[in-house]
């Protein structure tokens, strides 16, 4: 554990008691590729599993931390200002630090997580208990309190499932990009709209409001200003942006902006029941119940035109133990109970023995 | 016209003799945006519309030619390099020329053809007939010998399919890239393939061949390191690479590599059809006979799959009086039939008068 680094992230704890008489904190961090948000959490039993008794002490926010995208040395310093802010606003030091769980995006291998607990042993001292998931494990314990059972469903810009057994196997699909089919996505709803228009247009498809709402939004005059507009910025997240155009045309009745909804509510429902049935979640007599959380824009219930609902309706018909969940805390908190929940499994253990 | 340049391009000029006694000659340029061809053909009527008759002094070869992709400045300087390059190959130069057509992908708009043609004006003595063109429209040309009448369909590693009538109308369909829809070209196949190995894996889609032979292609050893492989590097050409294996494995009888080749089919055949409903190629009684040029990869009749004869047998249900042609001259030398074809309308204009 360093004290000074370059950029003196850790200065504030010279200007506190370096004791171990602060209250005990958990740091819970979800690292996005747009954002990474860290939560400081107290350290102590939660009265019951609801969301409105969690401790937060502090929160603190920063940009992205996926190492694919902005570099191992950017990720790296984003993570520990993040943490440092934190541990700052809450008013403790890494000494009242009991654990730590990164759940970041891009953690696919065991040698991501490896890198990670590297750099993480770096900052803290040695009895800090360290953990690294993916982000989408912190999604699920997010709705399920820090229990790690069930599967969670993504859809934001792009989409994931990602399931657990109690006994800790655990399986996912989709979440590969879009090149690689996560049509159910922000960015495969957004790109069968504009595809739908350019059809209409070119005469390969029929006619769609898509075409007046899609121009009006992106403040265009022809669809063939379309070619220049996605080959300008190709990024994912913008395409996404337009899924609230594509809901509000379906509930306007347009018939292929309905079908492009109802497409995204199989495939979204198809990685549900993918990961269910490889973990067999619904048990033997396939009526187990299990907890489904629903996370990202693209399911939000908001609108008439309800896609996280359609999506659970798939899946309550050949899983009706499927037990819906939208979490009411963030997935920083997610990942801070998921620290709390391994600290607790460990302290059983040791008064078993 | 500027006798010197940087690069002195033209140098070679100044050891010939700049008088108008040379063969005249016609430039026709195929620019692509993986590289850029450029022939010099004499002048002289073809005796008759056969290939074999094409009189093809030189060829010269360069690189992308495509302003969005390289800039305009490199694009312009490898323009006039490699129309230099041709006419020096064949002894002559540019008094000798008496037409030039330059055929380039990226040429959408009235403004694109303008900021060509002042270029080409720049290089080229007043006297000389300047067309700028779409490169699809050189690929219907190489196949009409010249006659811009009928529909091209390119399907490589994207697709386009574009159709004049004999009055000048014209329209496309499809060419809008991958985001906006192109799914029946060979990046769409192979998008498709890549797609169906992550379901299979995941669980939401059936066990495919294509898992085992994309792998051993790719020198891969698990479903998952797809994700770490299309994100190293998304260019179209790689994927579309992949399309011999997919049609390998439908030939061996992969039910899901047939499936994809049949959507890919149909999607080429609508974009076909498209530009024939618009423009009324198959006259009134549905029964007119036009020119259907088939160029690209994709197409290539080398197969027990053959996409190609797949895709004609679709257009020819509807359409029974497509011609269906495979050029025998590459675009390059269509362009310089189409700037032949230009010139020689003219002069009868002229005569008219």
């Amino acid at each position: 554990m360093k004290r000074h680094r370059s950029g003196e992230v850790w200065d504030f704890e010279l200007e506190m008691p370096m004791s171990r008489d602060a209250c005990d904190v958990i740091l819970g961090l979800d690292g996005g590729t747009t954002s990474t948000v860290c939560i400081c959490m107290a350290a102590m039993p939660l009265s019951n599993q609801s969301s409105d008794t969690v401790p937060v002490l502090a929160r603190s926010l920063a940009g992205c931390s996926n190492h694919n995208s902005v570099g191992e040395t950017a990720a790296r310093e984003t993570l520990e200002q993040v943490m440092a802010e934190a541990l700052m606003k809450s008013g403790s030091n890494r000494f009242a630090v009991r654990a730590v769980c990164l759940a970041v995006s891009g953690v696919n291998h065991p040698t991501d997580q490896e890198r990670i607990l590297n750099w993480l042993r770096d900052i803290f001292p040695s009895h800090v208990k360290l953990f690294v998931q993916n982000d989408a494990v912190a999604a699920l314990a997010s709705g399920t309190m820090g229990r790690l059972h069930g599967c969670v469903l993504i859809a934001g810009t792009g989409t994931i499932a990602y399931g657990f057994t109690e006994d800790g196997r655990e399986a996912r699909a989709a979440g590969a990009g879009p090149i690689l089919g996560d049509w159910g996505s922000g960015y495969g709803i957004a790109a069968q709209a504009l595809t739908a228009v350019v059809k209409a247009h070119d005469g390969r498809g029929p006619q769609t409001m898509l075409t007046s709402s899609i121009l009006r939004a992106l403040e265009l005059s022809l669809p063939d200003e379309l070619i220049g507009w996605t080959y300008a910025d190709p990024s994912w997240a913008r395409i996404a942006a337009l899924v609230p155009v594509v809901v509000s045309c379906a509930e306007s009745g347009d018939q292929v902006s309905n079908k492009i909804l109802l497409d995204s509510v199989q495939e979204l429902a198809a990685s549900v029941k993918a990961v269910v049935r490889r973990l067999g979640l619904c048990g033997e007599d396939g009526r187990s119940s299990f907890p489904l959380v629903m996370v990202g824009g693209v399911l939000e219930a908001n609108k008439r035109w309800d896609i996280g609902k359609e999506v659970i309706k798939y899946i309550s018909k050949d899983h009706p133990g499927a037990c819906p969940i939208r979490p009411k805390v963030e997935p920083a908190v997610g990942a801070a109970l998921l620290a709390w929940n391994y600290l607790m499994k460990e302290s059983e253990g040791n008064l078993g023995r």
